[in-house]
């Protein structure tokens, strides 16, 4: 598959290259990777999101170039980390992109083949570990640019080579990454130590608002701590699994009040403990210990109601 | 080097294995790693350190056999990932290792050469990774119970392959480790997401101390905090890594108040702002990255003084 993938994109000469909506590392990183990487062999790249590129992925070279287009005048679509031809929103419409050739590249395993060439790989953690792959078949070689985007992905898909999903290989191919010059101090504190200070503000809020009982840990975020700081909800991303460390907790619970008086439940578990079944009966869904779902307000009932299912689930 | 250390350790037959004082993740890693590595190939192991091991190492196979032994009986001491011989503690005490071979196996530029047979490798991350490379001259086939050891010194000397000194070769030691049995996952969750709830509580209330100005970010960690969520100082151990996160912050610094009213100053800095210096001029140290200072109290003048120095520092 490898083999046919190079020959379709070798015989163009325009190509744009997409990732999906939501971008996150392994989007930009494969999506710059690979435009470096053509970029080399004489071919004219246009790197190509949906949606704009998060300030955190701004360092990497040629995140600047990233922008919403569609398909014109180029002669090869290259689709990056996506299952289905909805990720990449407007850059694939499907009147737009009807009579173009489109390689995809992708690593879920639920990759629908909607493309023309379809290289399913899910074995691979990471969209970027493919593109490492595909370069020896496109004759480019390694270098630090290239290096950088593809470790990038790399990181962030295995949360910095901390999920149960990081192989062998993976390592593997980090450490020729590293020794092709990617900075790996560098892109993790780029992308893992980053935080607004009013974000970390609200951390210490939601993180004082903790209570616990019988092995479930909680906490709030409310329209008046936001409030107090000057931020959006998205301003606790992350402290969720901050709340997971707590040694007692078999699960944390983080409920995230809305302007609209919605509920965000957000729900991460110890193995043995699955939160993906009450989320599912919530409305809601992901896996066993990550998952998450939406519910009516206000935070007081919707704190005891889905503590409650959470009991239920664990103790049936 | 490593001919000669094999060949010392193969001619003995009743072994002390020992680390140093306040044990990190590398010294027990280390100890229990070797320990398993020798009792394959029919030698009497006993592993030693002078503290006890961290609840956060206890889920180490062998860990519950570590213990505050010197040699007596046996006919080999090694060393493992310490510098000198006072980092051993009363295991080490001169007047009993005076009659004994000693082999020192230690990662730090610093070591002193204090052994018999001395194998200082500055090149490595970590003294786990040294055990690695020794085995194939000890005839010891990687099995996952020693991988499992290993591994877990080099996370805990790399931050998880965070640090810059992570290294292409540790990556690779690391694919190699995951390849026999080492549970990275649970490793890392064991070692880096394992807090108690008290001393999360604790964090919560030092963030929301957080106060900023000119480039520079400080937290409290008070006698009054610390006795309203009933832990004692060390349970703050990491927030100030947290709060160098802060996107706005070159410099983090956490003041911990002690209860005979002296204040710990911890500090951490992005690349560029050297709080060596000033941990050095306050009686501290450390490196140009993290560096640290024990001052006077009262809080409230411990603060203006050091952040005037800090301030001073960076504009000089």
């Amino acid at each position: 598959m490898k083999a046919q993938v190079a020959e379709a994109i070798l015989r163009a000469q325009n190509i744009l290259v997409i990732s999906h909506k939501d971008p996150d590392g392994d989007a930009i990183g494969s999506i710059l990777g690979l435009t470096w990487a053509l970029r080399k062999i004489g071919k004219r790249v246009y790197p190509a999101c949906p949606d704009a590129v998060p300030e955190i992925y701004a360092f990497l070279p040629g995140s600047n170039e990233i922008s919403p287009l569609s398909a014109t005048t180029q002669d090869l679509i290259v689709t990056l980390d996506g299952s289905d031809a909805t990720r990449f929103g407007d850059c694939f419409a499907a009147e737009l992109v009807a009579d173009f050739t489109v390689v995809s590249i992708d690593h879920h395993v639920t990759n629908t083949r909607f493309a023309t060439v379809n290289w399913v790989g899910p074995t691979y953690v990471a969209t970027c570990e493919m593109i490492f792959d595909l370069l020896p078949f496109l004759g480019v070689a390694l270098d630090s640019r290239i290096a950088t985007c593809l470790l990038t992905g790399a990181l962030t898909d295995t949360r910095g080579f901390r999920t149960s999903s990081t192989t062998p290989r993976i390592l593997k191919v980090a450490a020729e990454l590293v020794e092709a010059g990617a900075p790996l101090a560098e892109i993790t504190d780029q992308v893992f130590n980053n935080h607004a200070l009013k974000s970390l503000q609200l951390w210490g809020k939601v993180i004082e608002s903790m209570d616990f009982s019988g092995g479930l840990l909680w906490a709030t975020n409310t329209v008046a701590m936001r409030r107090a700081c000057g931020v959006d909800r998205t301003a606790t991303n992350g402290v969720v699994n901050v709340l997971a460390t707590a040694r007692e907790a078999n699960a944390a619970i983080l409920f995230t009040e809305r302007d609209d008086d919605k509920i965000e439940v957000s729900m991460r578990s110890r193995p043995g403990y699955n939160v993906a079944d009450v989320a599912f009966r919530l409305g809601g869904g992901g896996h066993p210990q990550a998952a998450g779902c939406t519910v009516d307000g206000p935070l007081r009932q919707a704190v005891g109601r889905v503590l409650a299912e959470v009991r239920a689930s664990f103790d049936g």
